[in-house]
């Protein structure tokens, strides 16, 4: 398995997973369309647009893991798989938050799936980084370490929101969404210790 | 992220889009099929096609666009995914528009979504070309107004499209539709500006 | 937009039709699985394999098209997105004649949308094959008129299948299933003639 | 037909089963989500991951017998076609025994449904080993023959699974979740007969 076929692979995945989420975003059919009908569509379209840009993230994370691997064996394979089993079963806990936005239930389940991607991202990257057959050369020696925080990090901001759920469930929402925020806003702190832990010849991603 | 990731990652988005917008073109399972319990399906099949060829020339403008663009950086990546959020969007406001066909709500929903699309397109496009480190070399001085003048043009379009449906429905959809067949049909008036605007390198795309 | 790019997202769009079939192929929620109540799903999946089939065929020869096409200009790309939304709109008429395998409605709606598949395919040819900047070179002299006649010959089949479903349906639906019969099985009449309308240097595909 | 548009046009076959499999996994729009409720779903998702499983093994077997195959005729490119048809299938059965998880039809369906896909698998491999203008250079005589047997050797698994589910339905699904395991584990015993049967020059997949 070339590392390019696994790639095209997972960015086909990851495509349609984020697409597919729109399906579970739907208008009752016996209803007559009114601003007041309208509204129980409202949880569907907010699960939609979390689920998409926590895809979206996910995906960015995976392709820059695959920046720092050469090289693909039959391990490193099958953790991808796994990785990606678990992205495409976020549709589901997406559709029980759309349909129970008020519902802790959902709330953990959406963050225990969350859990276990970051887990899968993080044991893949540091599989790879083991294996000097695998990981890219030159590569810093802070790098591993720093990157595996990035993706461990989550894990305890959605054990957070889960909790917090408990006591009021839109504040897990909001740490839900902050997660996806801090990678996608312009973050100084990674910014720069991440130039720091990366090699020279991996600058330019 | 490489600009030919971005682009594979997109078209695979772009595709399944348009491609899913059939799944709300659906008999009811329960009814006789004659010709008269058919023609409950004809709006659908109209959301159907007007949805599919929107898409098309969203597909088309987006290639146009990153041909102009060398490379992608960190926010060009995030503001592509904001415009591919509210493209995987289409289909739901599409199948509102097929189950009620005469309603004004329907139309706005749709032309909202549409004029969302066309303001994150105009967005990503002008940021790409303020970075000279994003956009192609040797672009002409007049190509990146000119291109942000089409892709925003037709917000203004879709807005009268709404207040007439506010009159009279059929009169929106009609406009809508008038914005893909401006773009697809023979066009000099576009074919000439752009050639002026083009920097002679790029004449060949 | 270069070829290869039509021909991805093209076949991104072949791949995610040819897929979404099986989701017709359904057994309801609520019934006992016996053989009894899964005889209902017979209808689903003989549409389920002939629309795969169909659909396959139609792919292979959008690939033996592009062959001898070197260059994709506004009209080709209009003409090859309208292709492609009448082969998205397949899963609709498959799922009807799933639904009612006995009506001749359903082999009607299914036909028609197939004829307007392969007028549209014949139109594309004959337009790239018209323009000189368009066919590749050294197309033999003999070449455009026989493919465009393997393409809009099923019409005439299909038009026939239609007209005999009218005095007896499973007589058109053997006739839907002789198209791509007599595409797949090894054919020495049409390998013959290509070979003999072919140039040289596209002997190989 | 090139290789590389056929593998590429299968990996989308594949990524997209893979992924639409999650739309079986549906909480019932008007129950109350809790622990109880919740329960009825856990089937759907061991059939969800059972299935994402098996067409990701199927999905590396695909890549790996191309591996060794160096150019497409006809013949192959509808053996493709057929094996992918059986893919794509895949879906029915899973949800069926997502629906029914207690019944014996339900096993011989999705058991059916796989030894059909490894034997058209075993089939294309054969005709390709068996045309010499297909296979690729170098391969050692023992590999053909030792590659068939390891897609044909879980026709007799599957059947033995629907023979266990006459008496009791999970000795079954062990047995449907047995192989997958067998060739994603670590195998010493694949690893060394591999190795011995491939030559030099394919070392490296």
């Amino acid at each position: 398995m070339t590392k390019s076929r696994l790639e095209a692979f997972s960015d086909g995945v990851f495509a349609i997973v984020i697409t597919l989420l729109i399906l579970d975003v739907r208008f009752p059919a016996d209803k007559p369309l009114t601003w007041e009908t309208l509204r129980r569509v409202t949880p569907h379209l907010w699960a939609f647009a979390l689920s998409f840009v926590i895809v979206g993230v996910y995906w960015v994370s995976h392709h820059n893991m695959l920046h720092f691997i050469k090289q693909v064996d039959r391990q490193l394979l099958w953790l991808n798989l796994a990785l990606l089993l678990l992205i495409v079963l976020i549709p589901f806990p997406a559709a029980l938050l759309g349909q129970h936005p008020d519902s802790e239930l959902a709330v953990m389940l959406y963050g225990v799936n969350l859990m276990l991607v970051n887990a899968a991202g993080t044991a893949m990257w540091l599989y790879a980084m083991s294996q000097p057959h695998l990981a890219a050369d030159g590569i810093a020696a802070a790098l591993p370490g720093f990157v595996a925080k990035l993706h461990s990090a989550p894990i305890v901001v959605y054990g957070a929101a889960i909790a917090l759920a408990h006591w009021y469930v839109p504040l897990g929402l909001i740490l839900f969404a902050a997660v996806p925020a801090f990678f996608i806003l312009p973050n100084p702190f990674i910014d720069r210790r991440l130039r720091a832990a990366m090699g020279a010849s991996h600058a330019q991603k």
